[in-house]
């Protein structure tokens, strides 16, 4: 089987890891009846697991436990690539990142536990600055407890996508590069202003 | 049922539509056995329907077919939200913009109608500076109709997920969208040098 193209694939766990870490807003899909569902929460990494909290109305919570399959993408960068920015002829295409894993799921039942990985959590989102801290004895914290279910996802497959012109010559391949951060680079504001305004004061 | 909080949906399709306009590089989930195949490629939008392609030895390949059940995520920009951005008392939390299609799929069979609508692709993906014009007479172009097939999306379900931070004082949700703004001009330089060094010449 000739897919995916080896070359688009990076089997290095440290880099996996990198991108989950850089990009931690994961997309995680259970499936039920042959139907996905699909939320989209941040998720921290340790030693082979992933630690996520989700409110208990919505209905995905039901799934992320006894021992369930899940499967979750985290997503870095991205672009387009026009054949404009190669030295060579080439067809148009994209570019990314991103990492596919599957896993098994549990229900992490102890309030204690649902705090201080809130906390954890706070406080890795927040380096390397650390503008704020989650406090133990915030009240709102506590008030919050009774809404979310804390789970914890066993890793039991990695899969790397690196789609970034690995089979081009050195010179393409960094043009590609070039391109992939340039692209992130642009502002998203008018993009915003279309889609999104919030009323004035 | 409290979920999803109604202030975070946009029903407004024409945001919906500007999102999967921006952010073309769709997350296409079909479900077999219970079991999720997930592909990403870009998709192009037109009057209730969505154009793709896909690689011939992409197992996925097999189900963009037959009227299958299929579900599409566009991502749009999303960032970590620091309480420290507020002027009020709030929990840290994610801000995104994703859009959630349910839809029906079917192959285009016919090669004449598949080479077209990667020459229509392009010229999308190629707005507004045209930098690269897809001719119907690159030999590259025909060569690659045999290893790609397109399909042919009804979009059955829309859903916007607007998650903005819609519910805080008017001053605090256009902090919100500042900093939604200032993340996504962050270089990925750094996280790239990390993961992708490509050889030199």
């Amino acid at each position: 089987m000739n897919y995916p193209p080896k070359h688009h694939q990076d089997n290095d766990i440290n880099h996996m890891i990198d991108v989950i870490k850089t990009y931690p807003l994961a997309t995680i899909i259970s499936v039920k009846d042959n139907q996905p569902l699909i939320t989209h929460l941040p998720l921290v990494y340790k030693d082979g697991t992933l630690i996520g909290h989700i409110d208990i109305y919505n209905p995905h919570a039901k799934l992320l436990k006894d021992n369930n399959d899940v499967t979750i993408i985290f997503a870095g960068p991205e672009c387009y690539i026009s054949p404009s920015i190669y030295s060579t002829t080439q067809l148009p295409t994209w570019n990314y990142i991103k990492v596919h894993l599957k896993g098994k799921v549990q229900a992490i039942e102890s309030k204690a536990a649902l705090k201080q990985s809130l906390i954890t959590m706070t406080e890795f989102l927040e380096a390397p600055e650390y503008k704020y801290v989650l406090e133990p004895d915030n009240p709102r914290l506590d008030r919050n407890l009774d809404y979310i279910e804390m789970f914890k996802i066993e890793i039991t497959n990695w899969e790397g996508k690196f789609k970034l012109s690995q089979d081009k010559k050195p010179s393409d391949t960094r043009a590609a590069r070039e391109e992939l951060v340039r692209v992130n680079q642009e502002s998203i504001k008018q993009f915003l202003d279309r889609v999104f305004y919030p009323s004035k004061d």
